[in-house]
C-alpha cells in the first residue's frame, strides 16, 4: 500500500456512493421505533382532536351571555349537566345554562368556551362566572393538535419520542422503519489468540447501534485467506465492516480477498487517523475496511462509514454544534492529508481554550475519552498556531 | 386545586430534592451498560499498551545507526528474523541488523523505531533505509493509550462507544451502572375506555428510556381511588409517574389517593405548559403527577422530573446547546409563570427566525414534531415582541 495511491476522504464518499445496497424497510411497534428512521412519510389520516374539546375543568357555557361579567357583577347560569371525556351522551347547553366538563370532554353543542373552575363558584345548581369569555376560550379545537394531512414523519426522518404520541394519536401502531445491518468481523492471529484484547468489534458495535443500525458481530477470524472469505460468506448483512488487515505488511490479507470475489475501490484515505482505511466489493456486498485499532477504527466510521450509510439511505446529516475557542497548543498537519484531532477544552474567564488531547497515534482511545470536540484540519491546511481561533466539532455520542 | 397554591418550577426542584430514593447499582455486560450512567469511579489498572509496540508495518531498528539515511546514500541492515503481534518468542537486534515487523508488534529488545515499509526496500535478506528516524518514531510507547491510573469513567457519567472500547481494553467486561426505574402509570376513565388513545405514556416510556433509565408501563387504570392504590401498590420501580388525574376538577382523585397513604408535596406548577405538574410521596415511593395530555407531560419530563432524576442519582446535566435569533413572532407570558415555547427556526440569509410552533395548548404534540428548539420565558418576563433577540435550547431527543 502505497501512500500515493491515497484517495482524499471526499473523493472516497462520492466514489463508495454508487455502490449503496438496495433500501428496504422493516415493520416495527411504534415504541421500539424509536431511535430508527422512518423508511416512509406518514401523514395524519384524521384531525386530532376530532372535536371540539375542553381544554380545563370547568363550564362549559355560550361567551356571549359573560360579557360584562366581573368579580362584582357575575353573570349566572343554571347547571343543566355534566360531561367527562369518556361521556358518550350528547348533550345540549341552552341559554341561561352551563354545563360542567371535565378537561377533554366533547364542548356540549350550543356552548362555543369553557369558564375555568377557579373563576366561578357553584351554589345549589348555580353556577356564577367572575370574568368575561371570548368565543373559544379554553376550548382545544378540532383539528389543532394534529391537522388531517399534516406530515408526522418524513422519510428518512429519525423518530423521536413526541412522534410516538402523534402516530399513536392517529392510531398508527406500526411503522415501516429503515431496515439496515451492519456484521462486523475482526481479523488478525493476535486477536483471535487473545494477544490483542478485542476491544475495537464491540465499540463499532454499539456505535452503529446508536446511530439507529441493526449492528451484528461475527466471530474472529485469524490472518487466513480461506478463514476470512468464509467468515465473509456466513455474514448475512447488509454491509460488513471489516477491522485489521488493511496495512502494508504482508500478512495484510484483506484486499487480496476482496480482489479475488470482486474488485477493491480504494485502498487508504488520506486521512489521520484512519489512513488504512479501505473499500471493496465482495461478491457484490460492500466491506469496508478499518484499523483493528480503536481510535483509527470510530474516527473512519464516524467520518467516512456512517456519511456513506446516511447517503445510500437517504438520512439527512446530523446537526452538528460547531463552537470556536482558542488553540491552546500548536498543531502541524500532513499537508493534503486531512486530520481528525481530538480536543478538550476549558473556559478560562471569557474565553474557551481548545487543546488537542493527541495528534497523532491512532490507538490512543484515551485520546476520545478525554475529548469534548472534533478540530478538522482540511487537507490544505499546514497547521494552526497556538492562540488562533479554532472551530470544532461538540462530540455527543 | 387554586392558582394561588402554585409553586414555581425551580422551588419545586428544591423542594423533591430530598425525597431521592436509596442509590444503587447493577451489573452489566460492558456492550450493554452503552447509554447508562456508571455507578462506579473506574481507573485503568494497567499501562496500554503494555509494552512498546510498532504502530506501523516495518523494520524495528536502531534509529542511530540511520543518522545519514537518504535515498541516494541509503543505510543497510541484515533483516534477522520477524514479529507479530501474536509473537510470544523473544528476539534481540544487534548491531547491523533489523527485525520485520506489522502493526501491533512488541518492540525487539536492542531496537528503538520502526522505520515504515515504503521508506525500505528489501533484496536478499538486506534492508535498504532511506530516511533517518528518531528514537521512538512509529513506536507506540508502553501506557501511551491509558496510563495506569487514568480515570476511563466517573460515577454518574454517561457511558459511550469510545468508553467501551477503554474498558475492554483493560480486561473489564462487566460495570455497575446506576441502576434506576420509572413506572409509568396512564389514569382516567376516557384512556380504559378507549375514547382517548393512550399516546402519552408511550412517548413518556420511550424518552425515560432514551435517557438511560428502565421505563415500565403499568397498565391504565380509570379515575377511582381503589383502582389506583392497586396499581401504585403493585409498582415496584423506584418511582412512579402517573399521567392523568391532577387537574382542578372533581374527578381528579390522585391527591387524595397519595394524602391518604403519604403526603402531597406540591399541588401545581407555574409553568407552562405543565401547571397541573404534582409531586408526592405515596408509602414512601416519590410519585411525580403529569398531565394527561402529550406535551404538557414531555414539557415536565424533560423540565422537571429530568432535572430531579439527575440531582438524586448523582448524574451531572447535559451539556445544551444554546442558540439565538431574531423573534419572528411576539409572545406573552403570563407574569410569575415560566412558559416554554417550542419554537421553529429559519435562516434567512445571515439571520435566524425564530417562529413560536404554538404558544398555549398543552396538548398539542404537532407543536412539538415541528419544533427544533425550545424557547423558555421566565417568570418575571411579560413577554417578548416580534424582532427582538432570543435565546433558544436546540432540541435533542
Amino acid at each position: 500500500m502505497e501512500v500515493k495511491s491515497f484517495i482524499g476522504v471526499d473523493d472516497a464518499i462520492r466514489k463508495i456512493t454508487k455502490y449503496g445496497p438496495r433500501r428496504k424497510g422493516r415493520k416495527f411497534p411504534v415504541l421500539d421505533s424509536v431511535g430508527r428512521y422512518s423508511f416512509q412519510d406518514i401523514l395524519s389520516d384524521q384531525d386530532f382532536p376530532p372535536f371540539d374539546r375542553s381544554a380545563v375543568d370547568g363550564y362549559a357555557l355560550n361567551s356571549d351571555e359573560t360579557i360584562s361579567s366581573s368579580k362584582n357583577n357575575p353573570s349566572r347560569f343554571k347547571l343543566s349537566g355534566k360531561v367527562f371525556p369518556s361521556s358518550k351522551d350528547s348533550i345540549e347547553v341552552r341559554k341561561g345554562e352551563a354545563v360542567a366538563v371535565t378537561t377533554g370532554a366533547r364542548i356540549p353543542r350550543g356552548a362555543d368556551s369553557v369558564v375555568m373552575l377557579e373563576d366561578t363558584s357553584e351554589k345549589d345548581g348555580e353556577i356564577e362566572v367572575f370574568v368575561p369569555l371570548r368565543k373559544f376560550q379554553n376550548v382545544s379545537r378540532k383539528g389543532e393538535d394534529l391537522k388531517k394531512g399534516f406530515q408526522i414523519l418524513r422519510k428518512g426522518e429519525k423518530i423521536y419520542p413526541p412522534h410516538v404520541a402523534a402516530l399513536l394519536e392517529c392510531g398508527i401502531e406500526d411503522v415501516q422503519v429503515i431496515s439496515f445491518s451492519i456484521g462486523i468481523i475482526s481479523t488478525g492471529d493476535e486477536v483471535v489468540s487473545g494477544e490483542v484484547r478485542n476491544s475495537t468489534q464491540p465499540m463499532l458495535h454499539s456505535f452503529f447501534q446508536r446511530k439507529g443500525f441493526d449492528a451484528v458481530s461475527r466471530n474472529s477470524v485469524g490472518d487466513d485467506e480461506r478463514e476470512i472469505e468464509k467468515a465473509l460468506d456466513s455474514s448475512k448483512e447488509d454491509v460488513i465492516v471489516v477491522t485489521g488487515g488493511t496495512g502494508p505488511g504482508e500478512r495484510d490479507v484483506m484486499p487480496s480477498v476482496i480482489e479475488e470475489n470482486g474488485k477493491m475501490i480504494f485502498r487508504g484515505l488520506k486521512m489521520r487517523p484512519g489512513r488504512t482505511t479501505s473499500f471493496g466489493i465482495y461478491k457484490g456486498k460492500p466491506v469496508f475496511m478499518v484499523s483493528g485499532l480503536p481510535v483509527a477504527a470510530l474516527i473512519a466510521s464516524e467520518n467516512v462509514i456512517l456519511p456513506v450509510i446516511r447517503n445510500w439511505l437517504g438520512i439527512p446529516e446530523d446537526d452538528e454544534e460547531i463552537r470556536s475557542g482558542i488553540l491552546g497548543r500548536s498543531l502541524v498537519n500532513t499537508l493534503g492529508f486531512r486530520s481528525y484531532v481530538r480536543v478538550r477544552t476549558e473556559r478560562k474567564g471569557k474565553k474557551t481554550f481548545v487543546y488537542p488531547t493527541r495528534v497523532t497515534g491512532s490507538g490512543v482511545i484515551y485520546s476520545v475519552i478525554g475529548a469534548d470536540g472534533l478540530l478538522v484540519m482540511d487537507e490544505s491546511s499546514e497547521g494552526i498556531g497556538e492562540g488562533e481561533s479554532v472551530n470544532y466539532r461538540v462530540l455527543r455520542w
